[in-house]
């Protein structure tokens, strides 16, 4: 893929519980060899096999205040007890040396990131239909009934949220998800906005 | 390539002299068996080989401005003693029927189909350098000193329309181009704003 003369371009992957986020991100980060993609800073302890820097950056609370404080977190929310992040300083650095850069987030998240950096491409990810989603969220099999219809309502209502997006992508098969978001960043790097330099250098 | 509900897109290829649109239509075409390629109108005498609806629709030149008269053409031109013209109806009723309509056609045209169709989606095709588009001037071999200077000139000066296109493609290798074309095609029916509908489906 070219990339854009100077600076690399933030890709947001994002969208509604039980869209299937992590498995497009993770499939999609097995076919682009050249994407970065930003690691989350977390305070709550590592898991078995969790590595710092590969899965999280782990960090204590006072140290996370501390980010937050210095502006060091293009987005941030506390969830129960801990809080998660994106480390700005990762992103910036990337994109500034030419690199894309790949943000796998919930839709909260990506509405910070989205006024930190309008410039990103913001991508939505659904599952194909209602009917879909219901069958995914019960295949869980960890669901109560009353858990269930929250999740659901959640969804739906989060799907409106689209339309702050760029683009929407259905996730109807994995590789086909994946296939999609390739075409949009190597259309995106063809953008006239991202290639007025070519106008000059005839 | 999923196509939005309802409406098909109109793709305009175009560019500057010397970069290859002819080629890179050519290609496309015969990899993309749902495009329709849209057949202009003129009033020049059929070459040898040449049929009426496939290489042009035939028309005199009493027929062309009657045709000019009743605003049947998306865009229409006169050079020297012939004209030629988008007929709006082949475009219009394949992109109603929900099919992608691909239109081949100079600067001057594209911008009357800008005016026309503002939610066409415009590529602008470009020689990968100014030594690589003279070469291929030259290498057409039949060229003057002076023409080749008014063909380049002209060349350089069209790459500043660059600005009014949503794509730029640079034409490196010809199947590259087309690979970067097909995933700006794949990108525009995953925007947003050509899928709002999704979000009243749930």
């Amino acid at each position: 893929m070219a990339h854009a003369r100077g600076s690399g371009i933030l890709f947001v992957l994002s969208g509604p519980s039980g869209a299937g986020k992590g498995t497009v991100c993770k499939a999609l980060m097995e076919t682009l060899p050249d994407m970065r993609l930003s690691v989350s800073v977390t305070t709550r302890p590592p898991r078995p096999g969790e590595r710092h820097g590969v899965n999280y950056f782990f960090h204590t609370k006072a140290e996370f205040e501390a980010m937050i404080e210095n502006g060091e977190l293009l987005e941030w929310a506390r969830v129960f007890d801990n809080y998660y992040g994106t480390p700005r300083a990762y992103v910036e650095e990337n994109l500034a040396a030419g690199h894309d850069v790949l943000l796998e987030i919930d839709i909260q998240g990506a509405m910070q990131v989205k006024r930190a950096y309008p410039q990103g491409v913001f991508i939505f990810l659904i599952p194909p239909s209602a009917t879909e989603l219901e069958a995914r969220i019960l295949g869980r099999g960890t669901e109560t009934e009353d858990s269930f219809r929250q999740r659901f309502g959640a969804a739906r209502h989060e799907l409106q949220m689209m339309k702050e997006y760029n683009y929407v992508v259905v996730n109807d098969v994995v590789e086909a998800a994946c296939e999609r978001i390739r075409a949009i960043m190597t259309a995106e790097h063809c953008s006239v906005s991202r290639n007025l330099h070519l106008m000059s250098e005839w």
